[in-house]
């Protein structure tokens, strides 16, 4: 059995490795693709180029590349997945709301940051994208949205949360703020992808004024 | 002496009342673009487009329209004019920082959201415009960036804004915030412009949580 076992595993370890070659420049692809699409622009690259930088010869470039599009779709859905890994046990946690939103805006805005090719891309080649494609990605993100206005109102409830903001408006500042820092953000900054998180989170929860005001 | 005041007057009407009727007209093709690049995106949009919708015969369209950039470009400029005519009187202002912050969201966000086209345009088109004429803007919006940040310290030197506030990071946290709220405000929701604009302020000055945290 012991024998058996290691003879079949040993059979599995052959397609093992090739998937995980494939994978690797399946990684390859993509990581060209979106430091091409971040310098250049979406528009400006063509399928060509990235092979070029991928040192493909031109026949074998299909082979990886169907095409330029899927390679846009394939980024933005990869940046949407570590997106979702994140949020997800923030979204399964006892913690309360008040904390699960400060986590929430330190982590995403960390993400943002720390992934610049990816959420640029995310934010600003968006439209190259039809609109079926896209009505995935705004269906979770509009759960995102939803979670975040029902951790306001609970915190509302709780006596943490002013009783006058607006759930929904604020979920959207929140989002738009958190959203925009690969605007600016450069890696060899003052602050750190977490530090300026953690700005951002004092800042929605504390506000810009002192106590006494 | 009166008589040839009003001959100078009369003789003056003529090419007045033409300059209006041209400036009218332009204002006419800008608003039809910019409809026309909002509703089906500037790559989309030709300039032949634009003159079918304006009715204009085929070969008069570039007596209107020398090409679809400068029309990007003019609406760009005439928004960031816009902006800077609400901007310049709360920078030229006595009031204390803390009520020029409070004015600058409250407005800037009401007239990102009452513009819808031409806000929707600056942030999404942007880089379809060549680096010189993008270049004149972003030191407009420099100097914006500057301001709120001299206001923020200023108010921190006061004592009426939290001295652990990073002036940078909470003023590209402020515009990131108000800049974002034309990918969702709709001029039928639930609140206007205005309203909006009040509700970033309370959000920024005041934050989330209620005093006693």
């Amino acid at each position: 059995m012991a024998k058996a076992g290691s003879a079949e595993r040993g059979a599995d370890a052959a397609p093992g490795a090739r998937r995980r070659k494939q994978h690797a420049r399946r990684q390859e692809v993509l990581d060209t693709a979106a430091r091409m699409f971040f310098e250049r622009g979406y528009e400006a690259t063509t399928t060509q180029d990235i092979g070029a930088a991928l040192g493909l010869l031109k026949g074998s470039v299909y082979y990886y590349i169907s095409s330029k599009q899927d390679l846009l779709f394939e980024l933005v859905q990869q940046y949407h997945d570590d997106t979702r890994e994140h949020f997800e046990p923030i979204l399964a946690s006892d913690a309360p709301p008040v904390d699960k939103l400060r986590e929430l805006i330190m982590v995403d805005t960390a993400h943002t940051a720390r992934n610049l090719e990816r959420s640029t891309l995310f934010y600003t080649e968006w439209r190259s994208l039809p609109q079926e494609r896209r009505s995935v990605i705004v269906a979770e993100r509009a759960r995102h949205e939803s979670a975040v206005q029902e951790w306001i109102v609970a915190a509302q409830a709780a006596g943490a949360i002013r009783p006058e903001v607006d759930a929904k408006i604020a979920s959207f500042a929140i989002f738009g703020m958190v959203n925009s820092v690969y605007r600016w953000f450069t890696p060899d900054g003052r602050k750190s992808a977490e530090e300026i998180g953690r700005d951002f989170s004092d800042l929605v929860l504390g506000g810009l004024l002192t106590a006494a005001d």
